[in-house]
This record gives structure tokens, sequence and C-alpha cells, in this order.
């Protein structure tokens, strides 16, 4: 296999959009989200985003990077106005409206209509939810971390809400989001079904995983 | 389709290990890392990451999540102490490898050596790379910031080398990741090969998008 190897001035002066391609791939694949959001007068926003990650589950914390610079901006000034928003998983079937909800609307546009997505309100926080995602969350903003390298923003967000396939959990707590239909991203526009190789246990030192999804019946 | 709703009241009314396993599938699908670091007299530690996330692409920047008590604090250690480490794709044929890192193995011990992978120098920064892995980074530390909701803290590294399979990039600077065998992990413990469905271009009002994976040739 032929390695490449790429160093910082290699990188630095790389294209722009071409280095954006290439540093967006190298973390490897990324969870793929609906935002949604209502602005102070009700106007309703909805964004992908691919930078959701976990900070904490007690409590139930979910981070996600947000460029205020982007076409990201109406989703970030409506999270600061409300203190809430809703995530939602993009499944298979929606992935081109998904990516489509990235195109630059006029603000008093809904992405919801342009895309030809479903609002659904939540109960529990004002902005709603995506009716044809299975895994719907309400969250409640706790922080926003300025980032001053490159002035981005870490919003952390309080899980308040949880929707989802009542068979998708197992005892566990583990969710089955491949069988809810969850997809993966790559680089900036790729997007991957998921099909399970391995469940192990926890592991511990001198002690051989066991592959559980090998296991008759014991990932059921 | 049953779906069931989770209030913060029943989430907060967990078991703890279930709490854990419910709010770690919620995310999506995530990447699969190993930190590779040293100690200042040299002694080498591995630690899988789930947790590493896109900041920005210029200057190039991946942040991760890390908790400072638990089994990854000898990597943050290190990291703190030489202000450099190295990010290395998990690929199939290493998941039982990559998760055995996560076991709690003593301070002078090497997790390489423990779980059967191969440490290689990297020229870059006084870290080491995983030799199976076919996609590695050399990374400095430009910040790390302390989250007070719940004492985890984002590392945020400039990425200063990398090295990859040649023929993954195309044109566009999209590196294909599942070509490189990169895997991709929900919840704890769960591992996931990977198949592209769509990839699409960048999306405008206004302009239908096209799955640029059927179109022949497109993608290759």
């Amino acid at each position: 296999m032929n390695r490449a190897i790429y160093s910082a001035s290699h990188i630095n002066d790389m294209e722009q959009r071409y280095r954006a391609e290439f540093i967006n791939s190298l973390s490897g694949f990324k969870s793929a989200n609906l935002v949604g959001t209502q602005s102070r007068d009700g106007q309703q926003n909805l964004a992908i985003v691919s930078s959701v990650v976990h900070i904490g589950a007690n409590p139930p914390l979910l981070g996600m990077i947000m460029r205020p610079h982007t076409v990201q901006r109406d989703t970030l000034e409506n999270i600061k106005d409300t203190g809430v928003y809703t995530l939602n998983n993009v499944t298979s079937s929606m992935t081109r409206a998904a990516h489509q909800t990235s195109a630059r609307y006029a603000q008093n546009e809904s992405e919801f209509a342009a895309v030809g997505l479903t609002p659904e309100a939540s109960t529990a926080v004002a902005a709603p939810y995506v009716a044809e995602s299975t895994i719907c969350m309400s969250l409640e903003v706790q922080d926003i971390q300025f980032i001053p390298i490159n002035r981005t923003e870490l919003v952390i967000g309080q899980i308040v809400e949880v929707i989802l396939p009542e068979k998708s959990i197992d005892k566990t707590g583990y969710i089955d989001i491949e069988q809810c239909d969850s997809i993966s991203i790559s680089g900036l526009v790729s997007y991957h079904l998921t099909k399970r190789i391995a469940r192990y246990g926890y592991a511990k030192p001198d002690q051989e995983l066991i592959n559980l999804h090998n296991s008759e019946g014991e990932t059921e």
C-alpha cells in the first residue's frame, strides 16, 4: 500500500475547498443530525450538523461545534435567543433533504418547507422536531463556549426529552441506531449506511474480550 | 412504529451504566481513533477515543473530549506534558485490540504491547503512531478548554502531519475512509462497517441535488 505523507506546509498550501474536504474527512465517520430551532417570533429553522459529540451521561449532555459566520448563523442565533433546540437523526431515506438544508436559504424561509420535511412541535421545548426522524431529542442550552483559535462555538445542551422506537433499546440501555435507520457522514458530502461487525463487553486487563455480536441471541 | 418518550426525570432515574449506554448511543455514529502518546520519560500509551470532532480546516484543527478522572488520565497527562499526540484510525481488523485499550492498565504498562498493536515513531512529533492503522496523524496541542459543567476537557490539536494511502484521496480532496477500512462506533461497545449510499454536491437553494454516487465514474 503506497502511503503519501502530508506535512503542515503541504496542508497549508492546499486550495481552500480541497483542504476543507481533506480535513473534514480525517476525523473519521460522523454523526448526522438535524438541528430544529425557531426564532422568538416563531420562524422555524432546520440545519444539518455532523459535529454533535457526546459530552457526558450524568447530566446527559451533547455538544456541537457551530460556525457563526456561515449558513449556521440563523440556527445559532435562535439557540442563543430561545435557549433550546432539537436534534433529530438523519435516516437513509432523508439524506437528500437533510443535505439540502445546508443551502443558504433566506432568513424568513423555513428549511422544513424548502426541503420537504415535516415540523412537529416538541412538548418539552419551543423548537420543532422532524416528523420523519426516528430519534428526536429536546435540549436546553447549558453553556456556549467560545473557541478563540478559529472563532467557532461549542454549544452544550442538556437532553430533556427523547422520543425513539421502543424496541430499539436493549436491556443494557444500548439503542440500536442501525435498526433506527440512522446513517453516518464522512467528509462534507458523503453518506453511509452501517453494518454491525462487533459488540464487546467492558474491557479488563488480562481478560479476553468476547464479541457478543457473534454469540447467538446475546445482542438481542 | 411504537415510540417511547423519555423525560428528563426518566433519564435521571436510570441506573448509572444503563444511562451511560443510553446517552452514548444518542449522538449517532461516532469516529473511532486511537490516541498515541508518550510520557516525558518515554513510556508509551494508547487509548481508544470516539469523541474526535472537526473544529476547522484552516488552520487544520481536531478536538476531542477527554475525561481526566477515568482510564484516559494517563493519555491526558502525556498530552499536557509533551504538547503532542497522534491520532490513528481504527480499522475493521483492529476493533478487538482497539477496544481492549480501554481496559485499566497500570501506568507503567504500554497498551501497545498489552493489546498487540505496533508502535511506530512519528518523525513530526514525540508520540507513537499505530503501524496497523491506515490513516495516521500527528497533532500539536493548541488549546485545552475546561468544560465546567461536568469537569471534562476539550483538547484542540493542530494537524502537522498526515500519512494515508495515496489512492484514497480524490480530486476534490475527499478521503475515501471507507476504502481505508475505517469503521464507526455506536454507544460504548458496538463497531460498524459502512457502505456509501449517497454523495452530493454543495447544496444551493432552488437547485436539485445530484447523487454523484449513482453517476458512473463520478465517485472513483
